[in-house]
């Protein structure tokens, strides 16, 4: 084993494997799995021992191969033994979970059961999480579509193909044929994604959550990822809280929006109203932003904006009459970045625009971030739980938010994309801006350079 | 002027009114004011002449009744000139806010103007507070009915009799009568309540937020309060997050609910599901109440609580088939405590009983707070907040988390029925149920005591 | 009254003036007191009079002059009666303390009593406030020197003329004459620094804390007055932790130094060992400050840079021996502003300039602040409470922090002049130098456009 | 290899070891080291390879015994390889700090170098960390003294036997002889500890900080270690801040020390102040501790209760005399608790008692902790990072804090044994309290239930 060179793995050959002696209960069933990645550093493979040991069976390590750069993955073949189909059937399915496959000659078809009642899963149905996974049809792994966490997984067949994808409890139609137990599902976990990432730009930025780190090199950063997604065209979603305005964000959004960084804005009732209301009326929650003093009878502005966009129909109708000149949603309609507003318990008005029947937003949002590259989350809790509940591994995430627990909250899904920035979102998005300029000129002084 | 004694007013005369001369426009409009309250105490006195100088206005005192004892009210009446009709009504708007009273016999009817589109008010409509407010209609004062902030106020006649009442925007239909203007327009400022309370329970809690005093204290203070509404047949609503299941608050919740002393519960989704995944597992997200530890799968717990009650088809119904037997909302069944749950873009599943049409679930909340005497704010932000829009001044209001800022916003609304308590809300609920064993006891022992 | 015009007192004329006869006991001893000030705006007067009938007195209110305008001053003159004279002296010290003074002609002398132990002051000695205060003497007020709060009042004669000082209770000395009582005693409230003030630069900040508000906007004023300050030859003292290292505001505190914006600075151990690590090794707390990650082997950065500056033999020896050439202190030693460190409890080294006999550091603390305009206190709760104990009223405070309650218990002092801001301390720091720089263009602009 | 049964080891044979290749430079120095403990489990191993390749080495896994058990260690022979002397100088003592170890027969002397300054170390001296160390000394290893974090080690001789010891740079004297370099040096990780807990009291505990769970259950075990460690004989320190009194904590802490669970009290100024003040008067910082309510002149009553200390001498004498008859403090001194009370910046006074010399108060401080089995940290940021700074690998530490951040900060300190509690600090206490008399009143009835 060597760092460098060309890939020899290292096997590990088991000197004496011996039948578990160590349970009166005899094992009557048997499986062998194989656990492929970063076995050593991430630990995986002693989670997965812990897993089998604790549950109740048993396991020998038939075979190990160690990777031969820290970069490389290992991969082990672990043979477990149960008492019982029962706890067989229990631990297989956290070992799933935590990224181990069986063996897929072992299982030609995942076994199915049929919904009967509009809505509800059979009892033992596989709740999905937020990995890439597949699944055994036909003797063949296919691939979970729409995959997020806490779905059920339905297989059907479409011209003679199988096709497999995620639904949510409530989607489920009587006959769905639903996927139970877990003999033939494998997740992924793209160890090739985080590999190629290397020391890359979201590199240093697993490094935790913490109001004392330096901000300004993390927004540079981002701005450079943000504009490397543009000029991929990719998609970057944003999810933003009325906190943006009130912290005097909302003018650098607005140039965000406008200068193509953003292609979905996600959010509630109260964002909306609140740019709105400083769009028409130069406040947000009464207070003057550009004074940053209190107006006398401010607090009824946000009220008199709802009214406002009530009479004119919705935002875009507010927009298109001539009303509505300025502000994030503005620019929006301008430039035809779609938005959806998710209402909550305690929204007044509402906004025409916002949505009061939940199922429809989430709908909504769920469309809105469908293959973002990155999903930026400003000071909203809420609505940034409720994307992080719809989003698959993979799509990058930066949460800011001024408290620290929020950001943890937040960031913290077991994901190697995900970046907690703990600090005021106005001052964050006017560095950012910034930042992004400064890329622009120095791109063109570059361009004009090779150009001569 | 003294302490004590027969109320003899002191009258303070103004030595020489004098038109004001520093404004270039000739005042065209005046109008006389009245305020009543704690004028030196509260500074009322001054913001109110602060508005109409800010406003553009000039005043002159006409006559200033010190109260004679600190506990009593005083009443200044003053007259405010302003150089337009405009000005006048933009100074009068605001001084209504803070409980000045215009002159009743300068006004025999607030001025109305018809809604010609649903859902809209007109231009000029009067936003609501949470104070009793009245309005003048047929040279008569008329209390508002269903009194919230941001409403408007429609007035209808019910058997010749005159009626006024709060609607918010969305239930405005096409011909309503909506107050505009600030003619004939008062709010009250129960000066009584509060001097009636003196320095009884509530009396020392409005000492602001703070994580650094007696919480013990507190809770004695509110089981003190709690049991006097429940003797009197009083109403308490609870509004909780499912932090109150995490931090093992449920056991005490269940009893207080089985002990009588809450009338409605108010929440979301996932109190309810951590509740009956409790309750159904023993976990709750998946960490073992009993022994503090992550249960291997546990993740998974809550999907499957919310799959089993959407089975059975309700959480009633969870009861009623002997699938539920414990928790917070057994005991509301049992105990026919109403509760509502109202959805939120978050909300995984939800349950059956989960309102995820919004205005549906607003309207519940609405009615299940109405008249209730105390609500309990337990560590649930987002439906608190739902909750104090919906509130009328006077009810009194506990709010407990362990996020000083969260408290602050929740316990700031200008209102002195207000307290704020930043603590552990799971310990806060277990000494909440030890207090009031003790005072039931001394109870106890006091009426045997007495029986001899 | 009217707003505007000649100043015209209105005189309140007490109708009937009785004697209190809710006293079951005879009052055996009446005083007469003034207040002055904005009364009704900042509700001090029903403050003096609550606390006169809590504290078990009576009064009547001889006078009472409403001031014509919202800015102008009201007097009062109130006549407490109180059972004995314990009580009187009680309620006395009290009024004192809320800026009542007790007239003149009553007293000429304040009573004296020796200091009998050093560093023990009599019983009943006054407690200092951070308000200016006086005292009689020989008849006479004389105004006390170093003003802080938590201190004795010491009464000497020099050159035959009285003076009066604050001293630490540790400094008292036998024979010392220490104030005790409070026959003649007043503090002095600056309403006129106030009214000056008016809505001039401070004049929003007031509006307290929260995380909500625009940061950019308060930036703008703070910018606005430390070049005030510096135009006019003031003085700024930065009270700083190691936070503004690790969020990246080194530097740009440095150039603030190097602007000749600071002119004394305050911390302790940690922001001298971070910066100097920095600047030696391009670390803080082992973080590379360029990069933003983490170096092997950088947490014994911090030591080995102590042990670099132990032996230069402190950081001026450091600075001239050419081995510290950059940061904070660096430009400190090279613009001569003079700065001082307090050691504390988890201090690891120390470097040799930190002060680790905490009178020593206190006494040097002192003299640093000793006159100066406007402190700044960044991230730094202890040391800013530290200074804030030895802060007179009068001087403006700016505290940066991340956590709200830390913002909160720094700038609450009951001081005007206090503003809070919630924001990450590195961006703030960015932003200022910003600022400052764009009024320096602006300015040189205007001096060039003015010139030709 | 499988779960129970004899213990017979894998051995991982490399196929082929190969010399690296991909480096320009020959690697002119090679050195073997050792990992051992649960290199899988820990993702040790994984480190260790990282550290070699970063830091410019590379490596060959000579033997790989896999422990048998998931409890059971694994050991691997690691031969690094780097280009120069420095380059593997810096590797190898950044692979000591994880915990590996340069086979002993390599290094007969650790090198030392002598101290030329007093106070200043040789430039490459070894910095300790918290980890128990042993250098070798005539080709033996032994172990040194005093182990704490941001020390050197000074080799000496005692009775012809070789003594190792940390010493604080300040207390380094010319003539020392410091360890430098790493050539012989091994930090002990404490696998056997941890097994052997196992999943006793704390193996729940370290599930991390969150302000969601059970604290209850958190307390209970803390009660019943405190039961063991006082059944043992064994030493707790407690560690406290002033938010123990505010909070009603004072009683509760009293109660501890009475009942014998405290076997030594660290703090500042502050809490025996408020805890005094408390005895004395009632309050703390003015606050009646009974109501709850803000005593009139209270915020003076710390500073009386300082001078009355002052006057008596000590806090003792204060007990002695009969001055201070309850309290924390007065609890101490009846039961010859030791404490000590480091100064700081920001304190008043202060008391007599408080070590305004932090050389002084640290000796103090590490002469209390010496031999402690559990720390309990209340509230007190700063000391707590004081005493964590002193105190070595293997000392339980509770940190209790309303504040996650605080509790973060203090309970990250790489070590298994530390657990934080996010609750308030009040009502903690009073559980604790309730927890003992339970499990005394339980331990009574099971001890009759046997006597009989």
């Amino acid at each position: 084993m060597k760092a460098g060179g060309a890939a020899k793995c290292l096997t590990l050959r088991v000197t004496e494997p011996v039948e578990p002696e160590h349970h009166a209960v005899a094992a009557v069933e048997s499986r062998t799995i194989t656990l492929e990645g970063h076995l050593l550093d991430s630990g995986l493979i002693n989670r997965a021992l812990d897993l089998i040991v604790e549950g109740g069976g048993s396991f020998q390590v038939l075979n190990f191969n160690l990777g031969e750069q820290r970069q490389s993955t290992s991969a082990a073949e672990i043979k477990v033994s149960a008492p019982s189909h029962d706890v067989m059937e229990k631990i297989m399915a956290q070992l799933i979970d935590v990224g181990a496959v069986t063996l897929p000659q072992e299982v030609c078809d995942n076994p199915l059961e049929l919904v009967i009642k509009d809505g509800v899963a059979p009892d033992d149905f596989y709740v999905t999480t937020i990995y890439p996974t597949e699944v055994r049809v036909n003797c063949e792994w296919v691939r979970v579509q729409n995959q997020r966490m806490d779905g059920a997984i339905v297989v059907s067949t479409t011209a003679g193909e199988p096709v497999a994808a995620c639904k949510l409890l409530r989607d489920l139609k009587v006959g769905d044929r639903v996927v139970v137990g877990v003999e033939g599902i494998r997740t992924v976990r793209k160890a090739e994604a985080r590999d190629q990432r290397g020391t890359q730009e979201f590199g240093f930025m697993g490094a935790g959550v913490s109001s004392e780190r330096r901000v300004e090199l993390v927004v540079e950063q981002i701005a450079w990822e943000l504009r490397k997604i543009r000029d991929q065209g990719g998609k970057v979603a944003v999810v933003a809280g009325p906190v943006v305005i009130h912290t005097g964000g909302g003018d650098h959004l607005s140039h965000l929006i406008r200068e193509g960084y953003v292609q979905a804005l996600l959010g509630g009732n109260a964002i909306a109203v609140h740019d709105i209301e400083q769009a028409l009326m130069g406040t947000s929650l009464g207070m003057d932003m550009k004074r940053g003093v209190s107006v006398r009878g401010g607090h009824r502005h946000h009220l008199k904006a709802i009214n406002t966009v009530r009479r004119c129909g919705s935002i875009r109708d507010a927009v298109e009459q001539g009303v509505l000149t300025s502000g994030i949603f503005y620019e929006c309609v301008r430039h035809t970045v779609p938005f959806s507003l998710a209402g909550s318990i305690r929204d007044d008005g509402p906004l025409p625009d916002t949505r009061m029947d939940l199922l429809a937003a989430q709908a909504e949002y769920a469309h809105l971030i469908e293959g973002a590259d990155l999903i930026l989350m400003l000071s909203s809790m809420l609505h940034s739980i409720g994307v992080g509940n719809m989003t698959p591994a993979g799509v990058k995430l930066v949460c800011v938010d001024i408290n620290p627990a929020v950001v943890t909250k937040l960031s913290d899904r077991g994901s190697v994309e995900s970046v907690g920035v703990v600090t005021d979102v106005g001052l964050f998005l006017s560095l950012l801006v910034q930042q992004l300029s400064r890329l622009t000129s120095r791109y063109h002084a570059e361009a004009s350079a090779m150009a001569r």
